[in-house]
């Protein structure tokens, strides 16, 4: 999982959102193969989301940070930059859920889609983003990963 | 209508998402003028969907199938290659309807737009994902067609 | 404001829509810098958002018209083509809920996003479609502005 934060990359600010990633995926049974904190640099967090990508290690990826409106906020234009596949669905459903109960929700431009057999996925930078945005996935999260990695899902 | 299947093509799995669209044009009152089934090819569903739109005599492409997540899933990008125009909110619209009844429906990575005077529409593989797109769909469908086919309309 | 409007442009038709942004913007505290209206051609509707959005003295610009399925309607094209960075989720809400009250709303293909600092969001044509944007907007458009801008916010 990848924070993408210029505070957080400089030892400035704590990552409580990469830590809620965490916390979440030990819940669901995720390994935590790799977590990382790059400032917002669209080469580095291209460079970042490729390597875990094509390293065929790596399932699901899912950032935090850098998907709204300031001129510093370049996540979405890396993650275009890497995936082979949109998958504009996943977007708008973290979107259509965040917005019900925040409307700001609404205004991170968040991608999301696969690059080879990877599932990536731009999470809002914000905790209680990432803590909504996680429960909207919930429902899919395993299926889209199964898909996307050649699994044989039941489904 | 368009059936993406690599099974169907090969004649090894009945078009029961074909049919459910057949049926549904039937009680609407549409005429299906070409039916067909390819395989998961990019080129393949792209020349369909290019010859049919540009023949002048179809007003409206309905997929079904390779809008997933799976390495053969490829129906989304042989679509954005023979669109003029998107029109994002008719997959907004599916996704959104689908999703609260199966959350898996935000998976479907489907587009929709218009090619010339022809609106095309990609609908998810299974038949429960053609019925409930079909549903979405009816409120708006046929202003979205008159619309884009240049037909007056009272709206 | 931009209108975009053959009819309107011709001096055929009075611009109801941009009236109902202006009266909105009055209420909302907003001053309206420049109000015009083109016709549905890309290169004139590009050209104005240019040229407002490269000005620094313009932090938002709506349009109204030309998001439809017609031949004629071309903003999404010529916003498209002026925009630095894509907010789809500003339009996902647009057609969410506008959607809810009239399934026609589905089809708009408004984009929004930033173009420098300028916040650029495609409002529908009609009256109605205008007043129901701008109030899908209003929960979070101050706080956009205030992002793109560069103003410090307490958020």
């Amino acid at each position: 999982m990848l924070t993408v934060s210029d505070l957080g990359a400089a030892g400035r600010r704590a990552d409580a959102s990469g830590d809620a990633i965490v916390a979440w995926a030990g819940r669901r049974g995720y390994e935590v193969v790799v977590r990382s904190v790059v400032p917002d640099e669209t080469d580095r967090i291209a460079g970042k989301l490729a390597r875990w990508a094509d390293s065929g290690e790596v399932d699901l990826v899912l950032t935090t940070g850098g998907t709204g409106l300031t001129a510093r906020d370049r996540t979405p234009e890396a993650t275009a930059a890497v995936l082979d596949r949109r998958a504009p669905g996943i977007a708008e459903a973290l979107r259509a859920a965040g917005g019900r109960r925040l409307p700001g929700a609404w205004l991170s431009r968040g991608l999301a889609g696969t690059r080879g057999a990877t599932v990536i996925v731009n999470l809002p930078g914000s905790p209680g983003g990432v803590t909504d945005g996680l429960s909207a996935l919930e429902p899919f999260l395993d299926h889209a990963v199964a898909l996307a990695s050649g699994a044989r899902t039941a489904h």
